[in-house]
């Protein structure tokens, strides 16, 4: 993990990590973006778990202890190794498509019209 | 969008604009980690549908079309807004916690035994 | 959708009208285990949408008013179509599997010791 | 599990055995269907983790090795239970809603316009 360069943005930095791990492993065989985003999915599936039986507003307090972070802590890290690499594999600019999609939906949620309320933008 | 401060790292920015949008429209309400972690599983699923009927092999040309890639940085994005509000409302350091699962990976998955394969650890 | 068999059980039915829609369309290239255990995830996600930003105790409201009962109804049946579309091409006896299943979660799960309690087994 | 009675359909029979698994666990409190359609989301990531990193066609033979379909009826078992769980809590007549939905399905998937082609009806 020693590849650290001092000219890249910190997402290029992590990015540059996820994709040494499986070029070590010569593992990129693997890594379509169809398998990447199942491995996404799976990995999502196994953050969800930790919250499945617990009520929404007692999940909050969750982050609170220790070794339920800790597993937080882990389960986010793999959706974001996966959603990274598929950022590698598919030549991703991260913070541009982050930010125009924050555009996309400031114009799909207007502050004005869903200030406190939760319903899907189609039914606004 | 226009809250970009120098002294911030590129993630703790994109965190910071994240939450200001759920902050502007009052959803920190909706936003425990339960639901948070709901909705990275609901964007992770509608990345995943782009690739669902392709063959592995032919979704790695896809991010070649540029309307294709357009919707796969859409909906990258969307588990990325997602990922990034429940580190905010869980307090999560990323890179730190992305970089001690690397490690924790390199442990379960040491490159002399699984270079090529891709069989999960406890099957090493 | 006439080709229903007196001596055939309802499950049998329904997984054989699954697979004759899929035959229709010749559709079953497409049908391998992979993608329809994609397709199941693709589908349960959409049924979970509509649960996402409601609590979990106002979501045992929602099957009384028609319209969402209607949605819920639909995105249940995605996901039974393809289950039943994946045990038509795996050969999976379906009441034994789920029978055998609930089986092994009575050992895991003895009553006298998770009554009124959501641990998870390896924690009981 | 010796509940079976002669005069309900094969799905009824199954329905009231998920049921009485949770009732005599007193874990109806915690299955509404909001946390049922997570449980279904987490069974089936789980059953789409068998197939993540093969191809889409050589998980066509995966069904044949004994040990493979176990636990692919297994984890297929548990979509089915979570799915049965929350038509119960839900009162869906199941035959009807999968019947009806494959009917909505032959209108957005005409056998002529989509044979042999697996894109969206959308596209059609």
């Amino acid at each position: 993990m020693k590849r650290r360069k001092a000219n890249r943005t910190e997402l290029e930095e992590l990015k540059s990590e996820v994709l040494a791990f499986a070029q070590d492993r010569e593992w990129l065989q693997f890594h379509s973006p169809k398998n990447l985003s199942m491995a996404i999915a799976v990995e999502s599936a196994e953050l969800m778990q930790l919250f499945l039986w617990c009520e929404s507003h007692d999940s909050r307090a969750l982050p609170e202890d220790a070794a339920a972070k800790a597993r937080i802590e882990e389960e986010l890290a793999d959706v974001f190794i996966f959603a990274l690499q598929i950022a590698n594999v598919s030549e991703i600019d991260l913070p541009a498509a982050i930010r125009r999609k924050l555009e996309i939906n400031s114009t799909k949620y207007p502050v004005e019209k869903c200030r406190g309320r939760s319903v899907k933008y189609s039914e606004l």
